[in-house]
């Protein structure tokens, strides 16, 4: 028996999101599926981040303990062989016993890709929101920077706990704009529930001109007076990346 | 009653391809379906490309004669507030009555995109072939450049008529590279069944040194004796563009 470290891409579209809902298809389901295939009994596997229904992922990490006899590129392909189309281990590495995917981590970094056009456009829509009027790059990131930092998050969402702390802090904003879309990318120790949705939400609004750069600040300043109003649509985020601290053991082929 | 002309985008993945086949989802099927919302009755709209099963548009044209008392972007909203998710109307355009998108058509452009990865990608995998070992770029181009010009091209497919002639006209071929992606792109007079698809699996084959660039050639100068095996699938390629001849009228808000 030893514990093994994942990390999992899926197309969110036809999940009701990552964790386990009984009679609902989600990605832990289909995980731990895959798993008792290959003998493994527990009651459930350790997910580092909870993803909305429709919120995508190139680098969920999952964690659980097996009993292999074979190496961790078998273990990849085994899983990949049973997993659906829509979800892949990209990576499988042993880790220590004690290793824990949430609480280990040290940040998490979501990406949010946004298309500017009057007009659907069904090969971009499934994997980004479409928005007009379009955007102003130079206001979107006058208002990420103002995120950056540690601060109250309160009127950006709940705490995943009640009572629990809706103080966050911000490690890296960027908006980049290529031909095709606006990327927004967001790297923080945590998360408050739906707080990147909404945090783009209010950016794009924002960068339409649609609100003063000065509310982003407004709403840090008195957090949790109100929240403002929306929340970007989940199909244009992904969870691309989670990091722990050095010393968490990634000894490949162990 | 007047001709109008669409560009049509399309996720081909949930269709049975372009063409109107009873009983199954298909393009022209649902593009007919709006059209009859809005009081057309004719038996059949003109499309100018089939695209098989599972392959993508963001240039289809389809052409319908309609009584329309409003602008072409009137039309445009009425259709694609009835269109599915996965198909949009992209441009309308109001044409001369005697407008044939397929016969009048001067040049068709397809795209294809791969990627190189020896592990699943659920969020590239639904517009993109997944293809492992890599592609070499200079192999690549050294095998599209042979396709330049106009050829016998009977060892990669078959006439749309049976009897037909094999000869079609390539004015463009290009493979370029990103961090994500290795794309072709295509632009000939016409293609016959299959063509584009051949065409992507052979160089692929050749890309990856499995093939030498002599068999292209060899294919070319003895057309129809035998045809390599292997079909790209359907999900990389994109039918992005058709031409049409300068005169042909297109004249917005008539």
């Amino acid at each position: 028996m030893a514990r093994y470290q994942v990390i999992l891409a899926y197309d969110g579209t036809d999940f009701h999101g990552s964790q386990r809902q009984n009679g609902l298809r989600t990605v832990q389901g289909v995980v731990e599926k895959a798993l008792r295939q290959l003998g493994w009994s527990n009651s459930s596997v350790l997910m580092a981040g909870r993803t909305d229904a429709g919120v995508h992922a190139t680098g969920q990490v999952v964690a659980f303990d097996l009993v292999w006899n074979h190496t961790c590129e078998d273990l990849q392909h085994a899983l990949n062989a049973s997993l659906p189309r829509d979800v892949a281990v990209r990576q499988v590495d042993r880790t220590s016993e004690d290793f824990h995917p949430r609480f280990d981590a040290q940040s998490r970094t979501y990406q949010y890709r946004i298309i500017c056009d009057p007009v659907r456009d069904p090969l971009k829509e499934r994997y980004a929101w479409r928005v007009w009027p379009p955007l102003d790059l130079e206001r979107l990131i006058e208002a990420s920077q103002i995120l950056q930092g540690t601060h109250d998050f309160a009127s950006f969402g709940r705490a995943p706990k009640k009572g629990g702390t809706t103080i966050r802090s911000v490690s890296r904003v960027i908006w980049w704009q290529d031909e095709a879309c606006s990327s927004f990318e967001i790297v923080a120790n945590a998360y408050l529930y739906h707080m990147v949705r909404r945090l783009v939400n209010i950016q794009v609004e924002i960068g339409q001109g649609k609100r003063d750069v000065k509310e982003m600040e407004t709403y840090l300043k008195k957090p949790g007076n109100r929240m403002p109003q929306g929340l970007a649509p989940p199909q244009g985020l992904v969870l691309s990346a989670i990091s722990y601290p050095p010393n968490t053991a990634q000894l490949r082929n162990f």
